[in-house]
């Protein structure tokens, strides 16, 4: 029997370059991409440029309620400075038993700040702040605050980097880590409590100090771990 | 001729874990080091576990004025609720032109909370509050957070990973840098301004998570960058 098809995630932020590299890499890997904008004409717009790049992939685009729907898990990639509203507005569309990845950063770009410097969230972090805001049940995870968006989106660049996960459910980092893991070349870690977004988040603006110095598009490896990481 | 013999380096906290195994490890690659401890006894008791470990080093031990009186790189590796004391009492000590390298991390262990939460810092970073602190012209850099203890301590222990070094001054975090890739196998990278240190010295509660959900010694290596990172 072939292996079932995997489930239909979606992404609110997909016209970003993260939420967009992430549609594509996902999409590429089988995985049906559902995807949100603001307004469905914006979201069909985002579906023609991915389905451009990935003839093969299996990508829908709705508004963002409806887009949440359709699908179990959802990631939420979005500036942070939408971040709180886009969760307001989605309360009535997202459900008890929902996995929410969040990939927000608190940049202090996102108050015409530097983009080397981080905000300070009331909550501790934007993951905090997400799972604050988001119904109950849901479940809220951490992660892929130190993925390159450009790298993402150019599927001729072979990915060899780990993916920091926070989550204060050891099952619901390790659903998230299976839906990453997908993407070839991405390796996930566990890297304690949600809080510990806290400090994940902040890599983001780290890494925009190195890549500004040596205009790269750098990531992060963990090194000496096992081989197995979500036994 | 032969090259020139290495300065000679003082490192202030050798008798803690971090200290010995940058001791270690430096004194094997042929740099005199100057180990400074409260009492003049208590650097004898580490200089001798020094050279039972590295027979062929060069260790001194001192009290700790005398000891950064007696090199130009300090390397200040103690307990964050010491850091603010101890360069108290190194006013005198250190002089102009010194570099200091700063590698205390603000874990809210230091007050008896967990090791994987940061203290807020009022000058943002450990390393703020030693450039504070320190005398006017005494160079600071941030750097040697992410290497494990044990790991430089095991000299059976193969490194291969990243330091992450934070300054102002792009040629003092190189003359760091050219001091710390004496140790085989450590790479440096410059992580930007002396205010990163925000965020570098978090990344050692990150890795106290990691490497208590894995029962390992993580360490970080980033990953995208060129083979030249300092020129």
């Amino acid at each position: 029997m072939p292996a079932p098809a995997p489930a239909p995630v979606c992404i609110i932020g997909a016209s970003g370059s993260l939420g967009f590299g992430l549609a594509l890499r996902l999409g590429r890997a089988g995985v049906p991409i559902a995807i949100g904008s603001r307004s469905a004409e914006r979201a069909s717009e985002t579906v023609e440029r991915a389905r451009t790049a990935v003839p093969d992939g299996s990508f829908a685009g709705y508004d963002n309620a409806e887009a949440v729907a359709r699908a179990e898990t959802v990631i939420l990639s979005v500036p942070f400075r939408n971040q709180s509203e886009m969760l307001t507005n989605l309360k009535g569309a997202l459900r008890d038993g929902q996995l929410l990845i969040d990939a927000s950063v608190p940049l202090a770009a996102a108050h015409s700040g530097k983009a080397t410097r981080m905000l300070g969230v009331w909550q501790g972090s934007a993951a905090q702040q997400a799972r604050e805001m988001a119904p109950d049940g849901v479940r809220v995870v951490s992660a892929l605050h130190t993925v390159s968006a450009a790298s993402l989106s150019d599927l001729d660049h072979a990915l060899a980097e780990d993916v920091l996960v926070c989550g204060d459910s050891r099952a619901d980092k390790r659903e998230a880590a299976a839906l990453i893991e997908r993407i070839a070349g991405l390796r996930c870690v566990d890297c304690g409590r949600l809080e510990m977004a806290r400090i994940t988040e902040s890599l983001t603006a780290l890494l925009i100090a190195v890549n500004s110095r040596y205009k790269v598009h750098a990531g992060i490896r963990l090194t000496g771990l096992p081989e197995e990481l979500w036994e």
